[in-house]
């Protein structure tokens, strides 16, 4: 059976976002979607990033994920460099717990659209619901397990009991 | 000639909100995409809000933009009760100049993605761009579109001149 | 002897909200008041969250005691489906430690009004004491109780000893 | 035919929040509420403050509506000093625009709740809104006005045209 | 040898505040001020609040130094009840961190003053600090210990090594 | 009649606070309280601040109140140079709109303390009213001022009239 | 007589930042630095912004001062093509009033460094100043400049009045 | 071999602080860098800080470090009485987590500059990086030592594999 192809990029601006974007690769793949990962910082191989960045329409990509802490430039570089909806995932920080990340990644300038998610785990996760969401518009059968994930996520809720 | 169907909508809160949204429809329309537009609260007309999102796949909508200033749960909402990608414009409010809009917009929980853009004018025309962007994944010539906005954009800065 | 009936219902839009909400069951227990809980998400289980307000009157609930975290939105959700009185609780989330869900439970717009309590076990205690004053309007025994709260909190504090 | 009775307190910390208040005053008078407003500062006429507040429930008022800016303590002052459901409504202030109100009014310590509405205005109509909701719990006549006020809020918003 | 008089108290909202303050009775007793300590709350025992307040002059108590948390009006209530200067310590609260304490203790309207500290225990301490320039206005013995409790500071620093 | 001399100095770090400052002088006026006012900057004139603080015990002064905007130090080199009672008003900034002014002027380090006052003309008024409490404390006719003010502020407050 | 040579390059994100960032020009001039301006974007025009800024060394710039609001991506961008020294400004944004543009400017990774001035107008003439103070290192022409200067703020500031 | 002088002051306000400055003296060791570290306080210690920054040039110092926390004085200090560059390094605080610190250092007045870096660790080693650059701009070994940083951390980057 042929593998299918690579269809979402996730970017990180350090090895130690990883942790945080976990739930991103897990929710992909609970999609059947297939993804790569790249640590690629704005500031450190700005050169490399933006040769992935502009390469990654032509490979197939057809959304990227962007996550970066601090002054977190690395999904507005991504948009700057490629038509693609690009995804932003601000990363908890150690002093300002991502506050820092979250206003430098969705207050982008009119022109270069961020798509920006919430702060650390839940946003990495949602990316990914996202990058679905808009990989969907076109593809039936990710519409269908959109509803099935929801239909999941609404059993599990209704399926809850409290102990107090 | 036959006319375009309406490809986006966009809903926002409250009237009020109109100023800082039309940058929004100026894009979609430089674009050559058919919108529509709704004031429609997600607090005080919340039944006709689930129906206008829940009816709006069918209806041909691709992309939702979702607008609402203060405990904005507007774009949330619409996640809600769709599938399709919803983006979320966090309004410009009183008292904290939307930064109550910017949280209660992007903080969504684990499931039901929000994609936010900035406070006020510049996330509504980035809001347009982004769905543009998303729209384009399966139209070439929106994404050529694309690219003739961002050399538009370019040359405009590069002509600019500074005055000290 | 006659169990008493159900008067206020408890939400929370996640399990994991149970901890800093288990103060909240308690101080209505100690005051003699039943309660129900729900794990209800406003944007997981939008629909079973609107039929269940819908309903609570009717169920003769009296108070409805919202809590979420992050885009907090259950509350609001609430007050948009009901006439009853809408208490909110932020839960102090993981990054902003409870900011997003103040701001999200409190901004509420004009019409469709939230009473937010401090963010966390605080808040979900004061929830309980607050809808505990609201049923004491026509509940005199109920009125006597807080008053003899309130004297054990002063005597409890008075026998307090600062150990420096 | 018999005036009917003043059931809502309005306390102002200052007459310069009058302003901000006036929504709760036009409110309460469209629900036929009577009220009686007073400015009555927590730190400058703390006596009188308490006396008021102590009297309220002898003298037929049901619930207490406190507003305050900077640091806010009137609504605290008076939860203290009743055991009537007390609201509160931070003023905005000049330099933090009511984040300081907003957190000294909903911050409140466990056992002494106030119930917080947004900052300025919005906050002010809330708080009357809620204190409707509060007297409809034992008011038939109440509880259908607010079901007619939503239904006229939603034919509004649902009349309002777009402009763009 | 007779003792001497309790000159300053030390008045806190809860017994948790204890851990906060202790430097601040450290630093008294390193001056040789005699202190006393009490828990005593806005919101719970606010009759006992006023009455020890408005007793502390005619005691002999010459700075009142005043500790809460979160919505922090315990300094507020003291500076409305007495002609003494009154100092603020906010206190560390556990989800924002303090400034809430820090914003409901500084923001005090016009009249009415209180004097504001850091956040914690440095700000604690520092209230011991100030307390004591106040009463060596009039005390010379006092005025001489600030200056040599300044020259051990300055030579404890001067002796520190840096590891790297 | 001899003239008073000078007990308060009012130091600002740039003629443009002046007036946000201005209520401090008419409060101190108000009680007959002599004050010198300087234009003394942390950063531009740090050799002259020193050198006018290190003598304002000597030439009379009770009390130095220090206000400054952005990164406000002048509050605590004041503190740094004297052992004197050192009062910091935080001036409202153009950016941060006094949050800057006053978290620099507040979060001062053990042992070199400020009393820190409400940002902008009610803290500058306050930080008169605490000097003239401080100063009361070896002065009864002042205390008997502020027991006359306190009357005067309780009943222009009952005397107000709310309209609405 | 020969031209100086062009020193210092002030780059800024917007034609709209002109205004905030004149004062940096006229620094330069007072101190006879060349300079020159240009709108370059982060976003908008990277690869001019990249190319200017990896020939700006061999163009004989020594420092860098890059400008930028919201999501300001500029100066970092600038750090990272270049070795030379790099100031960032952050300019006052619309909605955050420049907490957005402080943090994205300020909280830079490991390697990559900025110096960061103040928000807006302050913050960009002390870029200038800054930048003197570097070049002056290695001109002692410019160094005598800096204390003229200094001494003409402190005489400036000595000869200023207060007027109450 | 003849040692090399010292050219790089790191100064801090309290010994504290070394956590999180360690990395700034790493980053000056591995360019061959030598520095001398001082812990000295602006308010604790001042005429022994002003004497330092006065000398530092005079002893061949050529950029200043200073890192403080809380109400972070001790860069702007030395910026006021020295010609040389001045780079702060805000100190991650106990309750604000440095967002108190970062003001203090960022919002210099105009004339009196600092180059503020990120909060905490990273903002300490770049402290050291942006001082090297500084030293590069006449010290061509420097520049070339920069570029073989920035090619390892590139190095390293590109080497990262992502494990998920």
């Amino acid at each position: 059976m042929k593998k299918s192809k690579v269809r979402v990029a996730i970017l990180m601006g350090s090895k130690s976002d990883e942790d945080q974007l976990k739930s991103c690769g897990d929710v992909l793949k609970a999609f059947g979607i297939r993804y790569t990962t790249k640590v690629l910082s704005a500031h450190r191989t700005p050169k490399e990033t933006v040769r992935f960045v502009e390469k990654a329409k032509t490979n197939g990509i057809e959304v990227i994920i962007a996550a970066a802490g601090g002054a977190a430039h690395l999904a507005g570089v991504c948009a700057a460099h490629t038509d693609l909806p690009v995804l932003g995932v601000p990363i908890e920080s150690k002093s300002l717990k991502g506050l820092d990340s979250l206003l430098s990644t969705v207050q982008m300038p009119s022109g270069i659209p961020v798509g920006c998610l919430a702060i650390g785990k839940m946003g990495a996760s949602n990316a990914a619901h996202l990058a679905v969401r808009i990989m969907a518009l076109k593809d039936q059968k990710l519409a269908s397990q959109i509803k099935q994930h929801k239909a999941k996520m609404r059993r599990d809720i209704l399926a809850t009991k409290v102990d107090f």
